[in-house]
């Protein structure tokens, strides 16, 4: 494969060589009263805005889209930079989308929309309630896996697409793509679920409270209502990403990250200081993860969006997840990660069983590696080609 | 082995058959200034006050003391009932210590006391500070595993117990089992140490820092003089609790025992409330482990006894555990639990890899077990037999 040159930014062209460049978000507006979007709860929620991005050129047919679906506290920007922020660090899945990677944007029609209930430019519990001018907060309906999904389909829509050739994602956002498969077989020809699962164990749940309850027990909470108080829970937040950061890592990944080492400041002895202030360079590296988190991310989409992904459960309403894929026609490449304990690879086999059960066509690839659940967001060969490989397999 | 009547107690007949009764928490006092106890900081802590019970009868020559190590949050009461709390459960490992039980009160003299730093009655940061008349809080001195093992040492001296014959615990008992063969080799003739580690991981320190954020940022916590000033952090310490609780389980137990089951007064089905209230069993789980925990722990012991966890390092100073045990002698059951993910059994691997390079009677169990970290606390005719099994080898 030859070298590329970038197409939109020549100020990257060393640090960056396959970048796609400065890229702009977009904006869709839809399910405007009295057509509000139906959810699942039986609430309705409208206006709903998505703010998405795309990558590459969607062809004649439109047969090219590759459908990006982000986890948690993901956004729509997955790659490239925005025009003001070039200098900082390109997109969440950079390393996977762009000209000549595997989700090769020479090729494919890239598309990635920020979930509803987030806080990163779609309409969540921080957009305004136009009801009363305020952030919705707590007056924001629960949403579920489906409603994302549903809002996506909206886009999908309003961009003209009818089938999408891939939709892809790992940990939450492979949760939409399974969901996508379930609720709209027809539109999907391919799909990769990562790091994923059908339905939450007991301790992802439990670990999801243990945050939520950190949020909603910190006294600038305020039920929900702190930006109308003027001030955020910015402890219960901390401490909900620093549960979450060591799910997302490995025993291993922490040890041949951290170890015991200490930082370096105290020089290379225990302190004996009451203050208790950071020691070891695992304290250090949490609490620097929980204080650049709430900067970015809104208490209360932390609040909506976990309990999203507690209320999935692909097996219901029958109990058969076997049952409830029946209508399934993608074929599938289903990725797991050998040291990740959040979704374990026995999760993504249940998905796997459950889908050759339906004679699906089903590719699945357990990677052995140290770095834990978040392994899909970082570089890896093996996982680039996987992915690579599957789509040329599969569209061929 | 013929059926045992209790000895103290005719009202616990039928429910405790096996139990020691009632038993009464005794106290010991030492450190006197100008004589306090010099701690591994180069601080000094005095008076210190143990409070300790015992089970079974010390014989004549003094060689039958069983020596029991509670974990994180554990105490001096290990078995049986205080006069006044009859009606509720038995100390903490009743199912091991008891006539006939695997710790044989009819053979061995079981002694427990509370660590230093703790809040069930020995000496911690709750405790009143001499010098002010209110509670230490943060002017307690930093505690380490050494200075505990060091504080029942003087317990002993006072005791006059030479030598113990086993020094057994599970967890953070199972880190002064082994201090204690270390710093007291010639005083332990039989140690075990159950589902606990030589020194604590990336992942460890990682938990114990998360819970501890959670109560320092809690504005109750009043940078340590909540006590002085009216007010107690349980939000933060029951975050704490909360996180620990799920470490101890393992993700199959957490499956067992709640799965997704929905708590029954909401039904069958989800609430789509944006209260955000207890839905799944194990969130109710969950947070009723947090609330009942701040009713009998001192949040500031929490800090304390968690850094003095993270500080243990068995390997210290020389970097290399084998040398650090060249000069224990005692004879060793180490006991693992293959679903313990907090200490795995691969932390017990080393420890038993050390011993048996330093030529020391090593005998290792890994329990295979759904259970977790817990299990060492939780009913097993596997655990109580291998125990009393090696006991009754250990001596003859």
């Amino acid at each position: 494969m030859s070298a590329r040159l970038p197409v939109h930014s020549m100020t990257l062209t060393t640090a960056q060589p396959n970048s796609v460049g400065v890229v702009e978000p977009q904006f869709f507006t839809f399910a405007q009263p009295p057509d509000e979007m139906k959810l699942v709860s039986g609430k309705k929620l409208g206006p709903i805005t998505l703010v998405y991005e795309t990558y590459g050129t969607l062809n004649a047919d439109k047969s090219n889209v590759i459908l990006v679906e982000h986890a948690l506290t993901g956004d729509a920007h997955v790659a490239g930079y925005h025009k003001d922020q070039t200098s900082k660090k390109p997109g969440w899945w950079d390393i996977m989308v762009g000209p000549g990677k595997a989700l090769d944007t020479e090729r494919y029609f890239v598309v990635c929309a920020n979930c509803i209930g987030g806080c990163s430019g779609s309409t969540g519990p921080d957009s305004e309630n136009p009801a009363t001018g305020y952030p919705y907060a707590r007056d924001f309906p629960i949403i579920t896996i489906q409603d994302m999904v549903e809002a996506e389909r909206h886009l999908l829509d309003h961009l003209g697409i009818n089938q999408v050739l891939c939709v892809i994602g790992g940990s939450m956002g492979g949760m939409r793509v399974l969901q996508w498969t379930v609720s709209y077989p027809e539109r999907i020809r391919l799909a990769i679920p990562i790091a994923t699962t059908s339905r939450l164990s007991a301790q992802a749940i439990g670990f999801n409270e243990v945050g939520r309850q950190a949020i909603m027990g910190d006294p600038d909470w305020r039920n929900g209502n702190y930006k109308r108080e003027g001030v955020i829970p910015n402890h219960g937040l901390a401490i909900a990403r620093m549960i979450g950061h060591i799910t997302y890592l490995s025993d291993k990944a922490m040890h041949n990250k951290f170890g015991r080492d200490l930082v370096e400041s105290n020089g290379s002895t225990f302190t004996f200081n009451t203050e208790f202030a950071t020691e070891f360079q695992v304290e250090s590296y949490l609490r620097h993860q929980g204080s650049v988190f709430v900067q970015r991310f809104d208490a209360n989409s932390y609040l909506y969006i976990t309990k999203a992904t507690d209320y999935f459960d692909l097996t219901q309403p029958s109990g058969s997840l076997r049952k409830e894929l029946s209508r399934v026609q993608a074929k599938f490449l289903v990725i797991s990660f050998s040291s990740d304990w959040l979704f374990p690879t026995y999760q993504s086999r249940e998905i796997v069983k459950a889908l050759r059960q339906n004679s699906l066509d089903v590719t699945f690839a357990e990677l052995q590696t140290d770095k834990g659940h978040d392994a899909f967001l970082l570089e890896s060969a093996q996982l680039s080609s996987l992915i690579s490989n599957f789509l040329n397999y599969a569209i061929d």
